[in-house]
């Protein structure tokens, strides 16, 4: 039988934070599609009654400061509220409800609608990451997990092209950041050093799934990338724990890295790349301090559904759905793509 | 404080099939939606030059017989392949690699391209059920597991509107069964019974999650839901472990709940109901063998992307991706609602 090449051959891959595999079938990148189709993302068009806009008045009544930065405030349709009756205690192991507290709120990035972090200048997006820090300090105290994430994109159910982010923080552990606190705790019993830090070690040595780096950070797509495009951000120097951990350099940088990763994404098929992205930390909470999870290293993860142009999507449905996540090109070929995307914004160049 | 009520108050609820929380926000249906809808889904118009028809040539240059029941053929893209170069073994915990061996069929369920499970006879839908019956027994003896699903609908991915299924045979087990196996495993060691009877024991007894019962199958939204009008269909009598268990009573009984349940489905928001859905037993394998898997129920799965009408989805993302599902309406909410809907099809009333 012929030689085995990952770029034509079907195999399976393990993600080692989330103890999953993923199917590889890269020949079925010769697949014709003839399903359904996204309207492009750009046709969003800017809304004037817009509630995220400077000193618009919102469906709870409050009219929002004439902002010039970034602005935070409460989600008017929290799905999660500090003050609710707790349910009775479970009667029986398969039907097992619990509490859960917390507060959603809404953080936009910047006063323009058209504006988005490609677009942004690094001072501007610097801000933004500033902010995330404060609001990580200060829901953290009190909340075991502060999940900030972006849903960018009429396709990624976000209903406002205005560039903002949402942090819900629980008073529970959800299961995505339990699964990698367990992975992560066994790694480091077992190896004495944090997973993450083990993984980058050998990515810079590796380089084919690097898409950039700068002084503080690398953009790489994960060995066991689920969506055709996701990338993940490491931080090069320190073992950063939580965002609270980072340094004014690593602030300024991962800025950096964040335009010019999004500026690539943009340029892949020339349109304003849909994603959730968010950042995974070592747990918060009244008993947390720094320093108290050597075995984590906080990190940002991007997940872009696009597979073949600005309106054709994977859909992780079906197979994915009842048995397990497939993809099409190797996160090797995802990444060479990414590498070759330009520099410099397509909106910029004309 | 007020008495807690599960139709008003967060909570979280735990999946002992998946050792999972999912986040209930009830009080988030009030929540007014601006953003993406979808293409309604009777939209899709039939194809004369469906490749799925019978006598039609496909893009292998293979011609379908002019069959007028079921039809099973090999994907001509198939994810996955029989005869492939296994990948070299991996030389660092954290980039592992495995082979995947295994073969994709496609299944026409009616020469009518214009036929759907709900619109076509019990007759029909049974041989249906008996030609799944015969996939699963004859590709069982070879793969370690064997996934029947149906992707239904353009928002789902399926670029046919022609009734049929897909076929996915491997040589590894996937991650939802993974786990499913896992656990079921550990309730029976726990408990000596199988945790679905358990499960099934308590739901007809509360009654307030079913949605419809015949003879041998309840349909019902499981307590842990994560999509809003997810179900899960359980076998009454017996404890058949796999498919190939099922006695001529319970085949018939299924392609009736089937029917009934996906009557129901399209009366919801009176549109063809899209959903991916599929079946879970016991694994299957050289081997494997009747009774070996006393931790098993059989079970099939229905999980429908629509929240508030036939345009308006659930988008899972964000939160979901990054953190933990989330759901608005409670189950006991979505089952009314199913209950309630006529049993007549809409199609059939005019
Ligand atoms: O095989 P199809 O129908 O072309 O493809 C569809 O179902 C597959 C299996 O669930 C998915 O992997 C694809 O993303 C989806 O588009
Ligand atoms: O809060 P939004 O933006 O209205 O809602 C969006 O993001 C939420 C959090 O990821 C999801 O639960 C919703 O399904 C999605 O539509």
């Amino acid at each position: 039988m012929q030689e085995f090449k990952a770029t034509e051959h079907q195999h399976v891959r393990y993600n080692p934070l989330k103890d999953e595999w993923v199917l590889v079938s890269p020949h079925r990148c010769l697949r014709p599609w003839s399903g359904q189709t996204e309207a492009a993302p750009d046709d969003q068009p800017p809304d004037p009654l817009n509630p995220l806009l400077p000193g618009a008045t919102r469906s709870s009544g409050q009219r929002n400061p004439v902002y010039t930065s970034t602005y935070v405030f409460p989600n008017d349709f929290p799905a999660l509220l500090e003050r609710v009756p707790d349910p009775p205690p479970s009667d029986h192991p398969l039907f097992r409800s619990s509490a859960a507290k917390g507060t959603c709120r809404v953080m936009c990035f910047h006063p323009d609608s058209t504006m988005t972090i490609p677009l942004m200048t690094v001072d501007e997006i610097l801000a933004v990451v500033n902010e995330w820090v404060n609001q990580l300090k200060e829901l953290g105290r009190k909340y075991t997990w502060v999940q900030i994430f972006e849903n960018k994109g009429a396709i990624m159910g976000c209903s406002n092209p205005h560039p903002h982010c949402q942090i819900w923080a629980s008073s529970y552990l959800p299961n995505e950041p339990r699964v990698k606190e367990r992975c992560q705790k066994e790694y480091f019993i077992k190896f004495k050093r944090p997973m993450l830090l083990d993984y980058l070690k050998e990515e810079m040595i590796k380089k084919e799934r690097v898409v950039i780096q700068n002084a503080e950070w690398v953009a790489l797509v994960p060995y066991w990338a689920v969506w055709p495009y996701e990338t993940m951000l490491l931080p090069i120097n320190g073992k950063p724990q939580r965002m609270t951990d980072l340094t004014d350099d690593q602030k300024r940088s991962l800025a950096e890295i964040m335009k010019q990763l999004n500026i690539k994404y943009d340029n892949l098929f020339k349109c304003s790349f849909p994603y959730s992205m968010g950042f995974h930390g070592a747990p918060t909470g009244p008993s947390a301090a720094p320093g108290d999870s050597p075995h984590w290293l906080l990190h940002a993860i991007y997940l872009p559904p696009l597979l073949r142009s600005a309106t054709v999507k994977k859909f992780m449905v079906g197979y994915e759905m009842l048995a397990q996540s497939q993809r099409d090109l190797t996160p090797e070929q995802a990444a060479q793509k990414l590498r070759e995307c330009d520099d410099v914004h397509y909106k910029a160049k004309k």
